[in-house]
């Protein structure tokens, strides 16, 4: 049973716990494999309007997103997200789960639409996921994403309007 | 005679003079139409990297044009550029200068590629610009932008590799 609510400053070091290591693999997100926790804090708490956790029938934190703008007010309809799942957490769903549950809370906050702006390519899974949420790839950004471990790998913009 | 060169801090009422119709008009930029100057010049003087300004003959200023990157550090060899020329001096090509020295600035600085995250689909003199500068248009994002006098229209991601 995955219940999800609004991230509460008491659930910060379990959160950094699971989006340290996925940032220190610089395989997903863009930020410095060597971003300092008051950074990440920054990124993933202070700047977003939203933060969230998933936690378990123990309530053990197992999965966190957060939620903000896209652009500022023209085009601050369109919403952006971003999603982490703890390591021994993954294929339950979680992110699927997290996924419907932004799609929600953006519409609630007013948002239209919601854009990934740097998917990784070589990030199979999540692209596999997002698209079986609704969501479109609408662009290729040919070598954009600096992969610690590939290289210089293409990175998707993905797309999916919540009203019409 | 355009000569481009770095914005100094004494350019900013004639940059402010030249930004502020365009941001005023909410059809290009996602800017708030009612931004402040101070707003602007974080926007424009102080977030990016550099700031360039395009003078004539006389010394005044007709164009600026910013350049920062587009994403945190694995996402950081992608720049993003924006252009504005003064309303009394379009069609001679400035904007075209600017984008050309752009990407010179773009190379020195280590940049590999450029991309324009929201190029509002009506402003079609720039989508043609930026085309004949070898961007190319790489994702369509449905109704992304609130045009201040059509409502909300398509805006795209445009990108061009400066190195492969």
């Amino acid at each position: 049973m995955i219940e999800i609510r609004p991230f509460e400053q008491k659930d910060w070091t379990a959160t950094w716990q699971i989006i340290r290591p996925v940032f220190r693999a610089g395989e997903t997100y863009p930020f410095s494999p060597d971003i300092t926790e008051k950074e990440a804090h920054q990124a993933w708490v202070e700047m977003p309007s939203a933060t969230f956790v998933a936690v378990d029938g123990t309530l053990e934190v197992l999965g966190t997103y957060y939620i903000k703008p896209n652009q500022p007010a023209l085009g601050a309809h369109v919403c952006n997200c971003g999603y982490i799942v703890a390591e021994k957490a993954r294929g339950k769903g979680i992110a699927s789960e997290m996924c419907k549950h932004s799609q929600r809370e953006a519409l609630s906050r007013g948002f239209r639409a919601m854009q990934y702006n740097l998917v990784v390519s070589t990030n199979e899974g999540a692209v596999r996921l997002w698209k079986r949420q609704g969501f479109e790839v609408v662009g290729t950004l040919p070598k954009a994403f600096r992969h610690q471990r590939l290289g210089l790998v293409d990175a998707f913009v993905m797309y999916k309007q919540l009203q019409t």
